[in-house]
């Protein structure tokens, strides 16, 4: 068989890897499957499916919760997402941060005159620390081997408790209060569900080591921000890091952009630039396999949420 | 043999190692060897010489240009020093380095408000990207191996163009002006010598990548700094983050403070309370190494100059 396939907004290189895997480009009204390439717009997304017969439809992005809360993931058609393979490229920016947050480079880059010594005391190795990573995916498990020659202990919470490659130790999520106060950095990279919502809520915060990091490359909603801002306030942890943020955008008078031990970084642990050869790369093979009557990369379970 | 060992300044932890080691702790006047604890204290070190018999000196630090500058080598004693114990703690400030200057996290840890797409466009992975490494000792083998799981080609550069574990490439320094400009990050951790003074001249800055970055761990005469600042002006590189600089500490009104693309870190690469635990489990092996009549571990080579 070969597909007809929608690609919208259209977008060169994602109709260059539609072609590259077998599929012949057409309108939406015509498309056997449709590949959105707008990671923001259910609206529009679903305008689109009004008047496609799409039996496959794949979204950009590893996170499909937007569209899920907007009510578009049509559980008759088949649903897939990029969830996977942008690991790496997150996990490098949860790895980028660990190691500003380690070695104290926000204060470096912050000032604009040599610091004497005392002044960074508290810049550390990983070495003899301990990682928390919440979420054995993709980000998860290729933060793990990042960290190897790093040298930290590496503990892992998911939600089976299923050992972690590359984790000393892998916990459920159920038992993570339990841990939570043993890490002087911990990542937060799972999905966002109802049960991982404000995961670090207050009471979550306030078991973390005094002094711990809380870095962030996976949804601004994992984290009650108003507790966090708290615990902040209060001097309660070291600090947080964080690549996305709820509410997000953060808004310009909000008071995380007040503190010294608090890095933002826009949403940009994937960025477009990053992503898109990788999604092409996974349209290519998913056209594939789509022609193939094979199972699909990135099946979303759209009951589950991910 | 029990070696008597003075430790000068008197520093706890490291006297602690010399009796690990199975030394006895004496004043300088009646020590077979001398443990100097002062990274800056060359004349210190020269007066205490006079009045001790000690045959084995072991510095502190990796580098020792500055008391060989001062004359106090005496090539009739057995000098050492902590060449390649600090590889994995400087490789990681170096990896934490190109990683900020990758994704450019020096900009998010200056903004007080939310980037949108564009503002940080030229954030990118480093797999994909060429890293240059200047000097495949401690730090840069350890680097290499740090860098391995983030995919980025790896050319290695050294004396002899001997191959460089984990490097694609090694090539002699001789032949570096042909390899440097392919790198997109250029790492410099090579000993300062009379030949590596001022490798990254006008002449070698100007063959860099339009966008590359200078990443400096070593010491900050490998680069002139008056070359750099003019390429840095004329927006001729991507940028600089220097561990190290010259003249170091940088006055308050040098022109390097004034650039957005970089960071000066201070020389915190290796930190006092980072360097303990590694320089007394040297002293703690050379103590022991000493007693037995074994060759002993960082032996500086007088002529050469490290």
């Amino acid at each position: 068989m070969t597909p007809t396939v929608a690609v919208l907004p259209a977008l060169e290189p994602i109709e260059a890897a539609v072609v590259s895997g077998g599929g012949v480009l057409t309108d939406a009204d015509a498309a056997d499957a449709l590949i959105w390439t707008d990671p923001a717009d259910p609206e529009a997304l679903r305008a689109v499916m009004r008047r496609s017969p799409a039996r496959w439809i794949q979204l950009p992005f590893a996170g499909v919760e937007r569209f899920l809360a907007a009510g578009v993931l049509d559980p008759a058609r088949t649903w897939t997402c990029a969830k996977g393979i942008y690991g790496p490229s997150t996990a490098e920016h949860a790895l980028a941060l660990l190691l500003l947050a380690s070695r104290r480079l926000d204060r470096h880059a912050r000032a604009r005159g040599w610091r004497g010594k005392g002044e960074y005391g508290d810049a550390r190795r990983l070495i003899g620390g301990t990682v928390l990573i919440v979420g054995t995916g993709g980000i998860g498990r290729a933060l793990a081997e990042m960290l190897a020659p790093l040298g930290p202990r590496i503990v892992a919470v998911n939600r089976s408790g299923d050992p972690m490659p590359g984790a000393g130790r892998t916990v459920p999520v159920a038992e993570l209060a339990s841990v939570v106060g043993a890490a002087d950095w911990i990542v937060l990279a799972p999905a966002l569900t109802p049960e991982t919502h404000h995961l670090f809520d207050a009471a979550m915060i306030a078991r973390m080591k005094p002094g711990a990091w809380l870095v962030n490359v996976g949804r601004g909603g994992l984290i009650d921000t108003g507790a966090l801002v708290d615990a902040l306030r209060r001097g309660a942890i070291g600090g947080a890091a964080l690549d996305v943020t709820d509410p997000e955008p953060l808004p310009e008078d909000h008071p995380l952009w007040s503190f010294d031990d608090v890095i933002v970084t826009s949403h940009t642990a994937n960025t477009w630039a990053m992503a898109l050869p990788e999604l092409a790369a996974l349209v290519t093979r998913n056209v594939r396999r789509f022609a193939a009557g094979e199972p699909l990369e990135g099946l979303v379970d759209v009951a589950r949420g991910y």
